[in-house]
């Protein structure tokens, strides 16, 4: 695989990122993998979905690892995002970031998830034991009503 | 492999230590891995040594973890360090916290890596282009005369 930034439908392999930039000029990397949790504020999660507007949001993590080379200098950024169904500590998002030393590392990494969340035309769908609802952006500070249709009402913005 | 902390002389898998911290109550897994550099301040090395008091650094990592129960609550960690001769890129160590929540995975899994550099008893041994030395502790405070054989002059403490 030639991209540093996907989308994807499939399993996401951790090797797969953090082989992307281990390289002989860093000592560190920093990985953050986000996975899906059971229980949020005592509500229990079945499974969650998300969709993508895929080309889009590949081109919105180059964006952040962009963002990240002119932050930190000697950075690499890899970062995968899943698309689908997703069940309880399935793996959604994968970064990581390789730097001479390890304070960058971290601080590049934690960059990195924020902004995915801020920017990343990504959307999830809550599917909870009492019901459903989608989460607007990845912030989660826009909600739509409860069970709008996968497909419907999910556009960027 | 039951233990969530130790020392080994194989390769490190990540998957191995991430394996263990992936739980359903965590939305959030950190990981700090630490691979060798070949640069240090413009001096080239070609492969590093680690030696380790081994039983007594995988009670250090240990305690490392339980330190991290109490500061964070609910977390979950696994530390892996390597010892033996390790090439250019390879891995040294794999940190993985997971947590319910980002914020507390990234602050632990940082906590972890400077926490092993002050208490765990690991030596390095740069073999330089042009010489080698013996790191006396990993906060990299303490040195020892170069060229000294390995095995000498590294107890702990």
């Amino acid at each position: 695989m030639e991209k540093n930034f996907w989308i994807t439908n499939e399993a996401i392999e951790i090797n797969d990122v953090v082989n992307k930039v281990v390289r002989p000029e860093a000592g560190a990397v920093n990985t953050f993998i986000g996975t899906v949790r059971e229980f949020t504020k005592g509500k229990r999660t079945l499974y969650l979905e998300y969709q993508a507007y895929a080309s889009m949001a590949e081109k919105k993590l180059e964006e952040i690892g962009r963002e990240i080379d002119q932050k930190w200098g000697d950075a690499k950024t890899a970062i995968a995002h899943r698309t689908g169904r997703l069940d309880i500590s399935d793996i959604a998002v994968v970064i990581a970031v390789s730097t001479p030393h390890r304070k960058d590392a971290f601080e590049a990494s934690r960059y990195a998830i924020e902004r995915i969340k801020e920017m990343v035309p990504i959307w999830k769908k809550e599917n909870w034991e009492d019901g459903t609802l989608w989460i607007g952006d990845q912030k989660e500070t826009k909600s739509y009503k409860e069970n709008t249709p996968i497909g419907e009402d999910h556009t960027n913005d």
